[in-house]
Order: C-alpha cells, then structure tokens, then sequence
C-alpha cells in the first residue's frame, strides 16, 4: 500500500525555535516550589515525593510560561527511543494492519517509529510484551490485550509508558496514563443483529470466539434477540480466525432441525470461515444461509461481506495521536480518558 | 490464528546440561592457537585480526570438540536482545504476516521474540530500520528490501547481527551472513504465463509493480510471451496494492481495440484490485476477463483466484531456522547461502 505520509526523520520538526525558552528555574519561581521538584515533574520520573498538588501545580505554570523542553538533551536523559510498540493479538488477522497504518501515519511525522510485537492472542505472549515493554524498548504502546487486566498493565504507567488500549466498550476516566479508543461493540452487535430480524431472519446463531472483544457483541446480540422473543444461539470456537469459522459452521450445519437461516460471526475471519464451509457444503449465500461479520476488513468489499465497520485506520491514528500528546511535557499526569469513535453497518449481498 | 506453537520463556531449553565441557582453553590447545583469537572468533567479535584460515581452524576444533557457550555469561557479554527482527515492505499485504507466523514459530521455541517493522516499502523507512537495527535491538533480521542493495546492507552483517532476505531469484554466495530465501519469481510467472496461454488467451496483460519481485515476475511472463510469438503487455502501477490494481485494470479497460482477454497480477493484492474493477465494469471473471495472481494469500481460495502459491510461512520458517544457526557459536563465519523452496500454481475459477 502506497500511503501519501511524509516521513520526517526521527525527532525532527518537533521543536522548531527556541526564542527566549522559560527554564525550569523560571517555573520554580513562578510555581513557588524547588527547582528539584520542577525537573522531577517534568522530566517524567517517578514522583512519589512530589505532593500531586504541587504536581499539577508546576504542570499548569509549565503550560502557562509555554515551556518546552529541550529536546536533544531530553533524549539523552530519559534515554527516549523515538518508538511505538503497537502490540497485537494477530498479525494475520487484516484488521490490526489497518490500525498500524493509522497508527504510523500520526507517529512517522511526529519522528516516531512503530514496532509491532505479536502475542498470538495469549497469555504467555502478552506477558512477554510487557517484559519488553519495561525494558525501555518503547516510548508508548498501542494495545490490545485479550487476557492482561489493568493491574497488570499499571506498571506501564508507572515506569512512565503511556498505554492506549483498544477496548470494546468505554471505561472510566482513572488516575494513570492508560487511555483507550473503542467503537461501542455491543451497539453495534445489537443493529446487526437487528437488521438480520427484519430481513426476516428467526434463527440467528452467532460464532464467537473464547476472548477478546466477541463477549460484548455477544452481548449485544443476545440482548436484541430476547427483545424479539428470540433465544440467542451461541457456538463458540477458540480463536479469531478463518479455521475456527469454518470448524463452528460444519458444527451447525450438521444439526438436523433448527439449523439457523443466518450466522452472525462475532468477527470477518470468522464469517469468512463460515462462508468457505457454507460453499464447501454446497449452499448459496445469501439464499441458503445469510453471513454477517464485524470489523470490515478490506476483503470484506470483494467478498459481499455484509458487515459491521470498524474504522480501523482511524482508531489507530486516534490512538497515535493521543499517544503523542501524553509524551508532551505533563502529558502523563493527566487522568486516563475512554474515546469513542462511531461504527458504521456495511449493507452487502451476503444478508 | 491458534497456531499451536508451545512459547518457551526466554533462552530457556538452549543449554540443556554441561557435562565436562571443553572450554575455550581445550579449543586453543587442539588448534594450535592463542587463546585470544579463539575468544576473538567464538565471541562473534569482529575479527579481522584473525586470518580466515585460523578462524576456519578453530571453528573446526570447536564443532569436533563439541564446544557449547556458556549461554548466561554469554548474553551478558554480547548484551543479546534474544530478538528477532522482521523488516517489512507493507503489513497491509496480506504475504506478510505469512511469512511473520513462519518465522514466530520456530523463533518462539528458541527462546526469540520477533518485532516487524514496516517501511512502507520506501527507500527511508528501510533507512531507519536499518538505523534502528545499528542501534543493538535485535540479534538477527529477516526482512524484504525494496531499495536497499547489498552493499548497504553488509553494515549488519559487519556488526554481528544476521540477515536472511527474502528474494526473488538465487542469490551467488558471499563471504558475510548474509543469507537468503526464495522461490524462483521468474519461473513461477512463466509456468503461470503458459496456463493462459493454453487456456486460449492471446491478448494478456501484466499489471506491475515500481519496485521489488514483480521485476522478475515480469521477466518470466515476457519471456513466455515472446517464445509464443506474442507482444508482453505491461501497465505498471505504483505499489503492490488493491487500489495500484484496480487503477491499472481501469486504464485497461478503457482501452478501445486490442483490450485483454487476460491479465495477470504480479501480486494477489493488484489481482484483486483488479477483480474489483473489473467488477464494477460489469465484467464477468473467467468468462469476460481471466484474472490471475501471485503469491495465494489467505483470502485468495475464498475468491476462486488462480495464482502462485509462495509458501510464506515456510520462508519464514526457514529463514528463522537460517538466523537461529547464524548465532550459534561460530555460525556467523559460515559463507551466505540462497535457500530455494518450491512454488505451486493454483488452478481456481478466475482463470
């Protein structure tokens, strides 16, 4: 893929003049607290001894005196990669290469790079990127984490790596620099789920995956079909990919009675296996079975893939972005904020 | 994707036991040798104080001996990273995380971590991974270069650290470790180029690429063409993309007379730009145009695309194979070697 970014070499064009800088003396005096305190604060070491008063204090005369600081000398002192670690559960599922590209379009031009460390979706490799992580490897980190919860994730913060995850749901502003970017995924399960009833569909089943973000859009689902008077039907494989679609579907379609009209997959890789194993067994989509998925892949298109939108690209450039805001001078004291974006439902000739 | 890889922790499982083992010391002895220069060589120190005969010499001593690295000691010298590193044109392009999974999963179990790093497939991105990699922050590479040329890539080996390219056609061996993996592209595309033109087509086109493979692929191709008597039909595109190919395809068929009954993708993701835009035209694939690729990405069997299956993930196996024997003692002084793995065409519905 031919993305129009310019590339800026690393660390340029980050700061551009220096005219007359305020020091850190300057917001001593100014904040009417000690010198040490002011380059504990905004050098990002950890600040146990700093008051959080007198923290938030030197960080708004900071803000005021439009203090920067200076940047090459900052790199040496904190030893600061000029890095993003965007770790992820699956290389191999196309929805986490559009949120790097996102994510390295606001990076390259703010002088980072982006490495991307793959955790195949489990525990053990999670934790390995968190041992890396606390290595230095990285300035900040984009992430999904399907098993890590946030006590776990706190010492990120702690060591002053700011974290954006990508979530399935809001979460509540808290005091470390761990944000988050999520469309609302039990919605966006729930009008799916709703548009397959009024096109006539009653038994509806939905392939899940055992982690990840498939609870909340089940969750969705099943709220919609109890509404309707509906049961839900849940068949649950272990991971996000085409195999275990194709394994839940062949299940399904091996029942005898009630074998569903549609299949929902809590994901594209996982409506993609459903379709392969729906054409090996000989049916027509939509006209034998109707598919939906969730993320719209860039296959998804080509495949007549009805389908719910993701902004993958978007997510990743928000979470970028937030990310480059948070390495700014006092940018890590600020409380952890949940940003939403919109999804979008993708009308195609598979429903 | 479950792969069913079992992750070992880090370094764990590569020094079994020492029993008796020969030392440094035994190894000077046997060769007749300083102790210095076995250090020198074992120690992956560059060397050029050490004649390549004796470098040859004590390597042999060491293998016959059966000499094992004090693995704890020797991570602590050489400050390893016990990392991977997987350079990459595009991870949007659906070959990639492939050959990423191959290489994960003989890393994992040797106790590697692999990072990938995307440059966009431009001269600068695959600048600053190699300026990331002088940096110390892997032990060996496997990577893709569009750009780069051998010369500027011997900066690596000379500093200890491996690289395994995947290439597009044999590569004649060299003294640094520098190594390669391939299949042979330009074959691969004439076999496919004799398909089409067995299944009747005259007028066929290949839709190109600026950089990278496709430059051998088309050699394949045009060489076929011409041996048939037939004018080879290029129409480059920018980049290996969805939207590279459906440009091209839109310029094709806009053309009056002499419009191809076929055209060939220098890589599945131009294909199925391709098949979008001959869709949108209205075109049935086979019956108004054949369409075929190169590489069989994942979705590709769910498309009905026929294409040249590259085994990604055996490239990645191999070349992880390739970089966990580089840097076992001694193994950076071996000569740099081409692997070739086999190509298959897949005979689906586009062609």
């Amino acid at each position: 893929m031919a993305t129009s970014t310019t590339r800026t070499k690393r660390g340029k064009g980050r700061d551009k003049q220096a005219p007359a800088r305020p020091t850190q003396k300057d917001i001593a005096l100014a904040a009417g607290v000690s010198q040490a305190a002011v380059s504990l604060v905004l050098n990002k070491t950890e600040t146990p001894s700093v008051p959080p008063a007198t923290r938030t204090r030197i960080l708004q005369v900071a803000q005021e005196l439009g203090y920067q600081p200076n940047h090459p000398a900052r790199m040496l002192r904190s030893a600061r990669t000029m890095t993003f670690a965007c770790v992820i559960p699956d290389i191999t599922n196309p929805f986490y290469p559009g949120l790097v590209r996102g994510l390295q379009t606001v990076a390259a031009p703010a002088g980072y790079d982006v490495l991307i460390f793959d955790t195949d979706g489990r525990p053990e490799g999670e934790a390995r990127a968190i041992d890396w992580l606390l290595q230095g490897r990285a300035d900040g980190v984009v992430a999904t984490f399907f098993h890590l919860r946030a006590p776990q994730l706190a010492v990120l913060a702690r060591k002053g790596i700011p974290l954006v995850r990508l979530e399935s749901q809001h979460k509540s502003d808290g005091p470390l620099a761990i944000d988050s970017v999520y469309i609302d995924n039990a919605e966006a399960a729930a009008e799916m789920t709703r548009l397959l009833i009024a096109r006539g569909h009653r038994r509806i089943a939905m392939i899940q995956a055992e982690f990840g973000p498939s609870q909340r859009r089940a969750q969705g689902y099943g709220a919609v079909m109890r509404e309707a008077g509906l049961a839900p039907d849940f068949i649950t494989d272990s991971a996000y990919s085409e195999e275990s679609g194709a394994r839940a579907m062949k299940r399904l379609l091996e029942r005898k009675g009630d074998r569903p009209t549609a299949v929902f997959g809590a994901s594209d890789v996982l409506a993609l296996g459903a379709m392969e194993a729906a054409r090996a067994a000989g049916l027509s989509i939509p006209s034998d079975i109707a598919i939906a998925g969730f993320d719209d892949i860039p296959v998804a298109k080509l495949l007549g893939l009805t389908t719910v939108r993701q902004p993958e690209f978007d997510l990743g450039a928000l979470a970028a972005e937030t990310l480059v805001k948070r390495l700014q001078p006092g940018g890590l004291a600020a409380p952890g904020r949940s940003h939403e974006l919109k999804f979008e439902i993708m009308k195609r000739s598979s429903v």
